[in-house]
């Protein structure tokens, strides 16, 4: 993904926030390489998810044009929760890192569900051991 | 209302966009101070409004922490179609100028709906020649 | 480029705004494209642009996750103000179509200046009649 | 502050990523009520500040025209850093808990700085143990 002129603030760097939308992005393209139909299959099925808690560690600014890579790694999976790691890189320089646990829960809802087998069974092979 | 520091871009003032975004503020607010119950009685209701066509003027920049004010004026009700002009000032300098064409519909659905008869009301006082 | 999760809003649909954005990062893509160095080098020279009119409308609306083209055109080339065509396209439906008036100024400055040789070597072969 | 219908997603409550960008504001908001002359003035002074960390609890969501408060308490000024909790609350109820580790650094430079006396002055009083 390209760093956009928007997303860039006074400091001639891109605003802490949107790092919270592109871990967001991250989520979705995790979903449509490892859940069939993506996420709005998991939604059509009833099924959505909230975040619960974010953790974001800034190392260095991404600014204006950059081409930024993002690697999604699940730490956890848990029974109706899952812990992901995204970390934003420019060339091999880690710029950001974002942690966010995310609760599935009833579509249109508020009751906490468990995590459906289809996304189990696809975010499986992206788990690794936290710290791994 | 106040410029945000994250609305602000490398050129070292509010990103053009912001303003079709304080535009939709300021027609929230002209429902709040003219319809009963404002914007979210009239979706309670079963009808919403989309946004047709825009066209801003931009004649000097807003900045990090400026208080603007917005002067919001209807130019055309029509049957089921509004015209609003909002203009953004600091102080008496008129910054930007937005029109905005609205169409009322079904909300959910996509059809075109008559404007309903609370909404005429409300706002037939605020409706000002145009160029007046 | 893909509509964002964080883009839509409650009528499940592009907020308005983004389009503009959306616009921004097309001009982008267009220096990219046309001129030596995109649009960072043009500014490095000391030149820069601002947005001095806009308009939108809005056909149909934009959906998350939606893949949109974009296509620019450039419509008048001036001495120192250029007016660009952007079209949102999902597939070979057209969406939303912005015009956007720009000025040249001095990086830095406000006052106008004319366009740069390589900017308008650039563009002049994406120059079309209005409405061709 | 309002929450604004363009900061509401499809799940029709406040995308995440907006609430860092209410805390930032909220961080503005104590620099105005405790450090003369504001943010800007510490700007103007030679000295900015960046986020190092962030940390955020979801617990509950905003939703569009929620009136929401803000309370901004300073839990640690170290040499060089300080760290705030942003509570964002609707009546009595926490939503959301932002954590931020900011580090103070040479305006324009990437060096880290002292905090300046005023400021260290201004947010003294706003000092409270962590957890109390």
């Amino acid at each position: 993904m390209r760093v956009r002129y928007s997303e860039c603030d006074l400091q001639g760097v891109v605003f802490n926030a949107h790092y919270l939308a592109y871990a967001d992005n991250a989520i979705t393209e995790l979903w449509r390489e490892t859940v069939d139909g993506g996420y709005q299959a998991m939604v059509a099925a009833g099924v959505d998810m909230v975040v619960a808690e974010a953790g974001l560690r800034f190392l260095a600014p991404a600014r204006f044009d950059d081409e930024l890579d993002v690697e999604a790694t699940v730490t956890r999976l848990g029974n109706t929760g899952m812990t992901t790691v995204l970390r934003m890189l420019r060339d091999t320089d880690l710029l950001v890192e974002v942690q966010m646990r995310h609760v599935f829960v009833d579509a249109g809802g508020a009751g906490k569900c468990p995590i459906p087998e289809p996304v189990r069974r696809g975010l499986t092979p992206h788990l690794v051991a936290e710290g791994a």
